[in-house]
Parts: C-alpha cells; sequence; structure tokens
C-alpha cells in the first residue's frame, strides 16, 4: 500500500480536507483493530445496500462471517464489489457557527471483493480473531465450534489493499475567524464509551462467577469503537 | 409504508432472523432519531463505496450534507442508488460457545436515492436539524449559515419508504442448550456511552462560559448512538 497521497489509487483518496487523510498501513490497522463494528457496502441488482457486520482483522485480512443462507454473504462470497468501512466518533464539534458544526472521528475503508475462505485452519483462525476481538481472552473460555456450526457459517476475508483512513480531530475551525469574537462558547464534548455492568443469561447455572476475560475487560479497558 | 413483514418489499425485508425484523415508521423514526452517525452506501462507477455522514431525519425526510466540491455528494445528487444505514450498538453477547457470541444493536436501513434540496426555506430547516441533532438548543445559541455558506453546501434528502429496523437484544441464544451446563459465564456486557469533560476550543475569549445547550446536555442526556 502506497504512504503517500499522490501515490494511491483514484478510490481511496481522501478528496475533501486532503490533511486528514492517511494511507499508512500502520493507520489502516490501527483503526481497524480499534473498531468493534463495520459497515460494509455491496450492490445487490440495482440497488446499494449497506449492512452493519461484526468482523476481525487478522495479519493482511479483514474477515466477516454469516451463515450460508444469508443472501447478503452469498452476492459477498460472489465477489460483488465490496467496500468495508469501520467509525469511530470521539466528539461533538461545537462552533460558533452553524457551519462549522462537526464531528471528530476516525474513519478506515477498504475496498473488496472478499472471497470466501475454505482452508479449514484459516476458518478457525478466524472464529478465534471473531471472539477474541469481542473479547480478548473469551476463545480460551469457551466451546470451539463444531462441525455443524462450522458447516453453517460463511468466512469471507478482504485483503487489505486499497484502504485509507480520515480522521477529524481537534477544535472547531472558527478560532480564527471573525465569529471566535462572538459570545458563544465553542470547544469539543468528547464522547466517552464504558462498559456497563454485566448482565447474566436468564439460564445461567447458579455459582457460576463472572469469567476471567469480563473482569480484565472491566478492570483494564474501554470499549471498542 | 407496510408494517407487517409479508407487505414489505424483498429489499427491505429481514431475511436472517426474521423476527428481529421492524418495518413500521415509529421503529424506523426511533432509530434514526436515537443514531447520531449514518453510513451511506452507493455505486462509483464499478465499485460500492461506504461512507459516515451525519445526519438529521425531519418528518418523512433523511438529510445529509456536503460540501458541493464532494464527489462523493455529486454522485447520490445524480440519484445514484444508494442505501443510509445507521446502527446503534448496546451491548456484547457472551455465550458459552464461540458461534453464539454476537452483538445487541439496533440497525435501520434505508434506501434511497437521495435528491437535492433546492428550496431555500428546507434547506435552512434541514442546517438547523443538523445543528440541534448533535445538541439540541444549539441552533439558537449559534450564528446561522450565510449566502456563502448556503451556497457551498449541498443538502440531499431521503424520502424514507423502503425501510427497516433491525434488532439483536437480550441474552446469548444458548441458555437452552446442552451448552448451558458448562461452568462457563454467560450474559451480556452493555457498552454505554457518556459525555466528557468540554474541552474549550483553543481560541476561545477568557471568560466565556459553557453554553447553556451544553450544560443541559451534561445534566440530562447519554449521548446518541
Amino acid at each position: 500500500m502506497a504512504g503517500k497521497r499522490n501515490d494511491v489509487p483514484p478510490r481511496v483518496r481522501v478528496r475533501r480536507g486532503p490533511k486528514k487523510g492517511r494511507y499508512d498501513r500502520a493507520s489502516v490497522d490501527d483503526v481497524l483493530d480499534r473498531g468493534l463494528l463495520a459497515h460494509v457496502a455491496f450492490a445487490d441488482g440495482d440497488d446499494a445496500v449497506c449492512i452493519p457486520m461484526l468482523y476481525a482483522r487478522v495479519g493482511d485480512r479483514v474477515y466477516i462471517h454469516g451463515s450460508t443462507k444469508s443472501r447478503a454473504v452469498r452476492l459477498l462470497a460472489e465477489g460483488a464489489p465490496a467496500c468495508l468501512t469501520v467509525t469511530l466518533v470521539h466528539g461533538l464539534v461545537l462552533a460558533r457557527s452553524a457551519f462549522e458544526h462537526s464531528a471528530n472521528y476516525d474513519s478506515v475503508m477498504a475496498f473488496g471483493p472478499f472471497a470466501r475462505v475454505l482452508d479449514e485452519d484459516e476458518r478457525l483462525r478466524a472464529f478465534e480473531a471473531f471472539t477474541e476481538k469481542l473479547l480478548p481472552g473469551r476463545w480460551d473460555e469457551v466451546r470451539q465450534p463444531n462441525a455443524k456450526e462450522l458447516k453453517a457459517t460463511e468466512i469471507l476475508a478482504l485483503e487489505i489493499g486499497d484502504a485509507s483512513v480520515k480522521v477529524r480531530s481537534g477544535g472547531p475551525d472558527d478560532d480564527e475567524s471573525p465569529d471566535a469574537e462572538r459570545e458563544t462558547w465553542a470547544g469539543v464534548l468528547p464522547i466517552v464509551r464504558s462498559y456497563g455492568t454485566p448482565t447474566p443469561a436468564p439460564g445461567l447455572r447458579p455459582g457460576i462467577e463472572l469469567s476471567e476475560s469480563v473482569r480484565r475487560l472491566l478492570a483494564l479497558r474501554a470499549p471498542p469503537g
């Protein structure tokens, strides 16, 4: 992947606000690894469709999964043009003018197509990555997929190639404008994510303690985007 | 818009997990109004593209906006097939098996196309809606758009017609399975959003107090999705 703006293919070049664009692989991986949910765009006949999907990155690949009976999964497996986007919103940007109001965010866009993953070991590693992305340490605590579950699940991979990151950060853009003379407070209102109190499953057997993975997460980490 | 599953057009019908689909207008509006960020899918030549956008609903229309110089905005303004999706993630669903791990979420999907908004009064009302969606009460505190800003901004509207909501809620799906006999904690880890401490703009004049709208938001409300 190219690291400079002029080297990057037109479809991934950040055109508006070019200073906000990043094309290096470390920036792409960083946003992918901090996110939780992707939105995946693809064509379905004459329609454009945008669906939310869980995902995980392993090395140069971004994996998604779904039922083998899902229409979206089937279309993506057939190699439909696709774009996976992950956006983390950090704060509300409050300016003195309505026009300069915005949001601070990191967003990564990676172009497909996706391809079916057939190798059984890679499929299992992708399952592990999905589980570990939701909750690090969880894979070793839970029952791993059996043959029936693996058969019912299509796993698709997107090779990270054409990808870009767009970032909006910092305060409002009107600090240097005549609007800064106004009597209006301006700045950023951060949006913060945290975990609430774990809710046991209704069918949880009495006496089972909170998993080590959950306790570690509550002690150490903010939620992914 | 149809309220029953069998009345809804194929492209909006929730096919996987049909119990999770809702098609009534109140459910659609509810998720749109609670969300902050949309992802918009459209075709650009042979590519499918998915971009994050701020948006606001007024009545039967969802508005987005962008620079008149933006390629995405131009394509959408020309009536490209489009899909706007807003997803609110509420929690991590932690099961006893890797297979049943999931996330709880509300997601709304609304199909375009978008159309350019030309009426000056409607354009101003859309601007007001964008500002009020970020921060209720903000519109009356800030300088409203001038002629130059209005000219530089394309406002696009999607008429809410074909739309659906998909919801995943509650605990893991393995309470009734043999896996429930395992010694593994299972349940939901809620994801909670809150606002952090407001950061003044570097150029904020000394002595300007926090706006009433910000104080009210910090006192009363959780952030939008």
